[in-house]
């Protein structure tokens, strides 16, 4: 997508050949920098220190790190290590594991001398299936808004969105995002109303930045309000993104997302899922008994991370000092409470028939 | 309440017998202090500069005010300036004009020379109204807690509030936590998930403070977070305060109380709302049609205040910059979605029959 007029991806390969440049995201949303990656122990680093997230992201980055450490050293062993210790990097981040696994297949049974060109070569692929997958979910979503636009003519269409499932959390596009900067280039008039998403704020920051900078309309609101405005008529739809969505439809998204799919029921909005296929979990049906979630550090809820006025990032503590905090990552949102989910292959209801329509070869 | 072991109010005549002290709420969470008014301009400060906070508690502090401002000059020129000063230090609370009305028909029609008794003798009397208010309102919200707590013997009774309607809003006890620190004292085991309630953080700032001096377990939560413990169990009840309540039992309270009271209708978690019968307004029904929400700053979202790791209390900024954000303060929960009103004469269904069952001097 674009940054003030330019486009970015949020990984490419630089202009000699063979190193790679990140958006580096811990300085976001207060700066846009970009960092050189030219080692499996830069790409490491970038990883572990959030340089880069979003699950497609990672893996795109562990991807190219094993080129850049094949690049140094093509024997088996290096490989073997530099597997080794870029899985370990995230080690709940499924999405790298497979990138992984996919860049040692393409690599494995070939001679030294080719290894690194059928690397980056992988992983080039691997970046533009990301991309095209995102488009995909974004034309379908897109079909959607175009529907709410044609019901409501020259007016502008209010979209609420949870956490931040856009481009930076992937190559380009995002998932929940893409259908709305699809719009958005369309001409659809569109604002966006992006829940900040506490503890983390990855709506407030990340959302908010890159609906920013590419020119979308869009307001921060505390993730209490989302319901008032829904009450009132000023949300059309729902769309958020998914980390897991059972193969009933129940969905496992960032903290807070089942509480806006409850206000959209209570109140007639269509609430969308976007996903691509590959976050479908087959196995599991019941979300909320089956789907285990993540409890992170209190800390982050008692101390948040901004900028001065001086312009000096930092820390500091919200709440009353010593109070316990309980910090759940993600809730399960019903299949009830789903209006569809948007895959790269179209629009399913939230149900397992509707699933299976789409993938057929699901069917066991 | 008490806290650290020694009770207090938030307000009481000092040793000298004629001034005023109260809790500087402007310290918390971050420390315990007191300040010293002694003069109608002190206390019109500590109103407006929000060292006092809560209608009950502005009431209280515009009262002691007149008795100052009387102290110095206990003429009917005096006592019009006090009130016309008194009363614009926040043009907002409702409950400060009705304080200041009630005082000065307590003094308006006595000889100048016993105007100061009788306007602290008021003044004393007001306090000690809204202490027996919310103690009523706390034993009635006790017995539903002591059923909670029949029903699943030596076990934790999990209540979830919302903001803060507790006794630093008010002279003691509060609404909402009153039933929990009667249900602590009394030694139920109990504990509170604390929503921290963005923007401004009343939740896990003065709440979170105030249960933890008086030792009342409780765990802070994201606003994010509540649905996803009801959805396991983890909480029993929510609690929470209201600023208005319609004649047929709709609430405007903080922002965000709408979707704690949707998600607990969902999983079958009962919701009550403790109030003194002065906040119901007789005169509207629909809350969501009636009731105008105040839009706040957006600059309460977009920047938050915090205490550095040096001690230092400054403000930092959250999201990106220039972003847009908007603030509603206010949203209102359909009487559809209340178990109950806990008054001050008893626990009512949220229905206009219910209201007027235990306040019958309201039907026309």
């Amino acid at each position: 997508m674009k940054i003030h007029g330019r486009h970015y991806r949020t990984i490419w390969v630089a202009k000699d050949g063979w190193s790679i440049e990140v958006i580096d995201q811990t300085k976001l949303p207060f700066a846009f920098a970009t960092r050189h990656i030219a080692s499996v122990d830069d790409a490491a680093e970038a990883i572990k220190s959030m340089v880069v997230r979003g699950a497609p992201l990672i893996g795109a980055t562990g991807a190219y790190g094993l080129c850049l450490a094949l690049r140094a050293n093509a024997s088996d062993e290096a490989l073997e290590r530099a597997y080794d210790m870029l899985v370990k990097t995230r080690p709940t981040a499924i999405n790298l594991k497979w990138a992984l696994d996919e860049m040692m297949a393409a690599v494995r049974n070939r001679p030294r001398g080719e290894r690194v060109a059928a690397a980056h070569a992988r992983a080039s692929q691997l970046c533009d299936d990301d991309v095209a997958t995102n488009e995909a979910i974004g034309r379908h979503g897109l079909a959607i808004i175009e529907d709410i636009a044609k019901r409501k003519p020259g007016k502008t269409v209010n979209v609420l969105t949870h956490c931040n499932a856009g481009w930076l959390a992937c190559v380009d596009w995002g998932t929940a995002l893409a259908p709305i900067y699809m719009a958005h280039d369309k001409g659809i008039p569109i604002h966006v109303w992006v829940d900040e998403t506490r503890p983390r704020n990855q709506g407030g920051s990340l959302t908010a930045y890159e609906l920013g900078a590419h020119g979308v309309k869009h307001s921060i609101l505390t993730d209490n309000a989302g319901g008032h405005y829904m009450q009132h008529g000023e949300v059309d739809m729902c769309i958020v993104g998914t980390d897991r969505t059972t193969a009933s439809g129940d969905v496992a998204n960032k903290i807070g997302t089942y509480l806006k799919a409850l206000a959209a029921k209570d109140n007639n909005v269509p609430f969308y899922v976007a996903l691509p296929s590959s976050t479908i979990d087959w196995t599991i049906d019941d979300g909320v008994k089956e789907i285990e979630i993540e409890e992170r550090s209190g800390r982050e809820i008692t101390h948040v991370q901004g900028r001065t006025e001086k312009g000096e990032v930092l820390t500091v503590e919200l709440t009353a000092p010593g109070s316990p905090a309980r910090n759940p990552g993600f809730d399960v949102t019903p299949a009830r409470l789903v209006t569809g989910l948007i895959t790269e292959r179209g629009t399913a209801p939230a149900t397992r028939e509707g699933l299976l329509k789409l993938f057929p070869e699901r069917a066991s």
